[in-house]
């Protein structure tokens, strides 16, 4: 127990270290934290109010943590709270305001001025769209087009903000007068989340397929705050959400005859659910079948059927 | 019974016509009605178990109704759902988005190419910012201005869109060629909440103080809409929420000197709490008295110290 | 600024002070704080995110807060968030866990041996049920008969616990045991919620309809707890909702007639809305009216009609 | 989609013959569905607005909801949404209530006299603690021993409905007299939930290590009723969540090297995390350990060590 309070004491030291520091991210944003409540030893803390005198064997705290993460008892992680100041272009905050149980106060333009900041794209950063993926992107735009589009942007950005300034200046309400500022105009928030629904954020967010955007922000919260915060539960969210694969009944079946070394009917058991159909000589494009063929790349083992 | 399931059925016809139906609203928005489960009679009907064989004391069904709403107990309002599909400017959606209670599905513009359609403010529809309210408008700017401030609206909303679509033919994803897309840009969803949190959405933005743009929204929700799907409950919620106005301990001490005929000792009262306070002559704008006088005119009484 | 800071400094010391005392509640049930996020300036400050640089004009922090208040700007009260640690009887526990907005571990009788104590009724405790509620309850039995029905809790009691002893040393499961307990046994839990929910739940069950027990725990809760923690928001609570009073459209208009002076037409306008039907000589009992002769008492006017 | 559409046709009908029909559980309890809004079509409805055009390309509906489930888009399942009538021991009602996501109208026994009837333990019903797992239970006792339990229970449900009854006679407050009454007392409720969150309630209940009490309803309202209600969704959610595997990080370090036939190096990757430490010549009883071999159980194939 002694041992595990002075874990604590270094853990609320390294994230007292960083309260109200700003962490950068794109041209122009950045997270902070403002305030917390709770950390590990607050999820331990509530479990055993949970479990009562029965938690005596339930040996170490961090077993207790990972036991609980790794079983989805979600309760004692929202024993935890976390307070940030984000500030965010609104096309990427129109994402993250879709996750619900998070406390809100974000900075009106109704009441204030807008802020004078737009997200830049800089020539190397246009992405392009994705061919496998209608929600994605992949690969970058040449330089010399991404310098033109670059160039055209700065452009938008100064006419939209003249437009609104010129509104401002002849009476218009502000209400009304921001209503053609760019969806990269930076907006500010205060977010405030429980841990159990942060992990949610966060598993949703850094993964691979969210956008590029959001997902610098996400990664910035798990990696340079929330490691801090709560290392044990974060080991755990890593080693049981963030690292781990979701095998379907079907890809059960494979992998079991994979592990008992009969490829062929693990072959076989991807034919009988229609993955191996053909078209010009070439597998068709099915999803299930990708995404599992995907899996086994992560994992690192070969593909029955290659 | 049998009368109050007659007026169910015409309830329900009166919904049902309407079922699909676009409410035009703005320029080019619209909400109509999907789906819904439940009415009136839901109401009734989830009181009645929580009550028991007790209800047969609590005679009428719109009298139940009115007792529900008027003591708060709002879980029978949650029995009925409703599933709207709108079409609203993504600046507007960003107020009612605000509102986490509801099931929401929007259009993906990662996904898809960007609706094609922004709100276009007419010459005579710019609205001076408010003196009194930092937060909102008053009155109309001349249409000479506004004429002069609609032209470079629809330039700017024009090369916007130029912009947009030069970046999609270039190859560049449709999530990151999105990013200057003016706020005014139309975007749809499907909405869905229960009748509790949807009176509570009507009752933040049917108010005066609300933006006028999701006001026209929830005008629109709450006349058309739920005043023919749940009558009893709609007559009732106008009545007590509404048309009703809240004082606060002082305003109540003012009021029943004034009830009583004692004009001086309600002055005395508001001099007590410092409302009457003057610089130069005149009273200080104090909030709290500015918004008695205001509840004041809006019952047509006279106001004691003026 | 500085003096703000000192308020809150004090106040922090104040809530530090009580910091994991328990206050006693019922017999043998506690509250007591874990650990709380923010105060008072957590509100201002995450308030002045929303208004940016607009907010110097709303001068003082209590003016703010009172504003937001009132106003039901409730998203800053949520950036407070308190932890409670709490010792309830089940059947009290059952209406406090409707509050779904808050976060709770509770003691598991799956995993441990239940608590050994149930809610005793003393001999003068016993209510009679309300004549005029159907909910409520109103005055005591006479001792002679409290004290022989308090003797048969006892014995009730003591045989559900041996039942359950029993149970648990033929080794019946504990989730199977526990069934029979009486409702009134204890349980524990830790409780998590922010402070525009809490207050929320303290207007419901301060209220005086509701029931005794959950009516100590939440007096105790806003007057030991919380008017320390937030003693600025505390006093606005009171004013603004706890010691305000709501009138409906039909009541404005009787009251404006009695402000006034028109004692005749506030009467009139009763009888219009069918609040004065008699039978036998006697008004019938109408709620709407009953309750406005309420209001009318707790306002120390008198009424129209009598 | 004309296919589609039949399809829907006869899924509504399928669920419209069950309307109102009450399921039994227990040995008095019931599931009733009391209405429904929309159906395996509306996720595709809501999916499809989200995609707009976009969505040609996925061709069937039935996989567009596969790898919507498949994927965690959860919001296009909250388009659907079911009301329920149960009648359940308030025992097992206090674990159902922890989701908090439902809309839920309970039966008041302040206001009206409490259901009379509390669930009975048949002789051969009373089930032994489980010594691995201490939230569970196992196996059961011997029918004499039964037989004795369930004969004490009955006097003392009796005993307790004589007490309860007995205090109401003397005119105590429903509200008060109802404190003793054992937790195994039923009560009903209406409870209203959208898809969505309906599976992540049967995900939990469902489980075989959920009580078996709630996981009775829990296995009728999935087989029974939802089974019926969005065929196509029931099937994804079998094979995506029910009959689905998740390997953490290390699991899936070893399932690598058992699938390409290196067992030795699968449980060195074992050993390396401390899951193969032994006591007394017996493998110690590690968590994560034992977990991994009953999901080798689960998909039979061989646990490496052994």
């Amino acid at each position: 127990m002694q041992q595990f309070e002075d874990i604590q004491k270094q853990t609320v030291k390294a994230l007292d270290k960083i309260l109200g520091k700003p962490f950068k991210v794109l041209d122009d944003g950045f997270v902070r934290v403002i305030d917390y409540l709770g950390s590990d030893n607050a999820i331990v803390q509530a479990a055993r109010v949970s479990y009562g005198k029965g938690t005596k064997k339930i040996s170490a705290d961090r077993e207790l943590i990972r036991y609980l993460l790794r079983h989805r008892h979600t309760s004692p992680f929202e024993m935890c709270e976390i307070k940030l100041h984000v500030r965010v272009p609104m096309d990427c905050w129109r994402q993250w305001i879709r996750h619900r149980t998070a406390n809100v106060n974000e900075y009106s333009t109704r009441y204030s001025i807008a802020i004078d900041a737009a997200q830049n794209t800089k020539p190397d950063e246009w992405r392009f769209q994705s061919k496998g993926n209608r929600q994605g992107s992949d690969g970058f735009l040449e330089e010399k087009t991404g310098k033109m589009l670059s160039n055209k942007e700065e452009k938008l950005h100064n006419l939209a903000r003249d437009i609104y300034n010129e509104r401002l200046e002849l009476g218009v309400a502000r209400e009304q007068a921001r209503k053609d500022l760019p969806l990269a105009t930076y907006t500010e928030a205060y977010w405030k989340m429980d841990l159990s629904n942060l992990f949610h954020f966060l598993e949703l967010r850094m993964e691979k397929h969210s956008q590029k955007e959001i997902r610098e922000y996400a990664t910035i919260i798990g990696n340079k705050i929330v490691a801090k915060w709560c290392p044990m539960a974060w080991e755990a969210f890593q080693d049981y959400h963030m690292n781990s694969i979701t095998f379907s009944k079907v890809e059960l079946e494979i992998l079991k005859n994979m592990a008992t070394g009969k490829t062929k009917e693990a072959t076989q058991v991807a034919e009988q659910n229609n993955w191996l159909l053909q078209k010009d000589g070439k597998l068709k494009k099915i999803l299930e079948r990708i995404e599992f063929e995907e899996k086994c790349q992560q994992m690192g083992i070969a593909i029955p059927w290659f």
